[in-house]
């Protein structure tokens, strides 16, 4: 089986974990949770959304959590927006990393910002002038990659016209969301092995949500495919809107933890991971998927060894 | 991705279910569930065990399970049992499929059959001899065999010797169980190639427990290594011992979905499977980790397409 000896993992609880809940979580709570996610290890952290306050109320203090975080050396931590307010607020707040965002669907982006691709991406334009001014690096990321519910399975060949608009404003790192939990394992190998082979210059990040149970599925596929750069939420926050009660993103200590076993390497360590989805749960308020706050570690389970050949009591 | 066509999956919750509830399933319920679990495709269906009435009180009713349920043909009702006062209840109630089982380890033998594997097994003479007198066909599981809440993981030479013994007695279909939840899809895709290619004549089955959610990724490691039947159970029901609250086997439902979702043919119908589960549920009373009754099929999301290019209400 062919695996990457080491994955980056991209914290985006802070972000996609904490926006889809009904309670706001404080700011001193979030920059906390931020600092400890960087302390785990993790190398890279979505700490917010710098989009209008009233659309997501959740996220209308990402410029405070930007200032107030501890800013650890190595640590990319990266606003999620779509537009050049957008841009010039994540600036303003000494970020030099960018996520911006289409759907890979005509219908979803319509849906979801009431305008056209061709609409959105034209407006990447000026955000992407004035990150290359300020030194930022841009990422973006496909929302419904693996299927749209309203179209279905995205055909390839839209991802691929999507990347190279995106190529040609100078971004290849690129995430290829899951957003409706609709990716199965033979879809993803089969995508990322052709994605990867197409486009060997880009970063491909995959946002894998477990709505139907096969996020970690998915991963084992696109590893194998060669995908080595995953998103993952502290308890397993975040959600598909269109199954309310359904399992959100992949959880972080879950991923981990699979890694772990796998013998693949992540730079985080698990126990505090583990920490930090407990504090995540308790700050949210209410029961998670994460495995490994259920069940514990496989490591844990290991107890001694009866001694002898007799009888264990 | 190397993928079997077609594979056949074997509904334990009859069995593993219902015997780790507390409630107890009135025998009709059984029945009837088990009359639709074959009414909706499935072809192997472990329906009891016949083990003593006061260690597994759960399953007492297993005999009258056994003679009132519709024998579709084409399906195998099998019961798991341990010893020779077993495989006699078996065979009078008709039944000629049967299932023996010891752990891998010799730790878990002992705390739970109270035996050395030697001691277990040199019992199973008895039972083989009775079995092939009646023409009845004996299957076997190996549970722990990923690894053992007291020695860890099991290592795959004491696999291949439980394995030989086995095939001595002539049963050659063989289960290896998950028993908690300790496999990863490395480990899976190793021992299991490994496995398949020293023992061309087994018939795999594995018994995954999705315990740290790991399940359908596992199941995926060992289709690529060749094995193409697996233990279910409907809405998930089952579980670790070692790990209370923690999630139970892989759900069939949830399996047959990602199967149907990577054009692998089950023979079952998802529709009917998904139904089954939901009132599997309401037998035991209690929320289960059944992803299909939380949020559906993928094919349940596609919304119809919009009409045109326009806003979306």
């Amino acid at each position: 089986m062919q695996l990457p000896k080491k994955v980056t993992i991209c914290e985006v609880g802070p972000r996609d974990g904490f926006q889809q809940e009904k309670t706001i979580i404080p700011t001193a709570a979030k920059v906390d949770i931020i600092n400890r996610v960087a302390a785990s290890g993790v190398q890279v952290i979505e700490i917010g959304s710098f989009v209008h306050p009233k659309a997501v109320p959740q996220m209308a203090d990402s410029d405070e959590v930007a200032r107030r975080i501890e800013k650890m050396p190595g640590v990319q931590y990266r606003p999620f927006l779509t537009n050049l307010k957008g841009v010039e607020r994540a600036l303003a707040c000494g970020l030099d990393r960018i996520k911006l965002s289409h759907a890979a669907s005509e219908s979803h982006n319509l849906s979801n910002f009431n305008q056209t691709i061709e609409q959105t991406v034209k407006g990447f334009e000026a955000c992407v002038e004035l990150a290359v001014k300020h030194n930022a690096v841009l990422s973006a990321a496909l929302t419904v990659s693996f299927g749209c519910p309203f179209e279905g399975k995205v055909p390839l060949e839209n991802i691929k016209a999507h990347v190279r608009r995106l190529n040609e404003y100078g971004i290849y790192e690129i995430s290829l969301a899951d957003t409706t939990g609709m990716a199965n394992p033979n879809q993803v190998y089969g995508m990322m092995s052709d994605l990867v082979q197409t486009f060997p210059e880009v970063k491909w990040i995959l946002h894998m949500h477990d709505t139907r149970g096969m996020a970690l599925a998915n991963i084992l596929a696109a590893m194998q495919a060669g995908v080595s750069w995953f998103d993952a939420s502290f308890s397993g926050l975040g959600g598909c809107p269109y199954a309310p009660g359904a399992s959100g993103n992949v959880a972080t200590e879950d991923l981990v933890h699979m890694l772990h076993e796998m013998g693949i390497e992540t730079g985080i360590d698990l126990d505090q991971a583990i920490e930090t989805a407990r504090l995540a749960r308790a700050l949210v308020g209410h029961e998670t998927d994460s495995r490994m706050l259920k069940a514990g570690k496989v490591s844990d389970l290991v107890l001694e060894k009866p001694k002898g050949q007799n009888k264990i009591s």
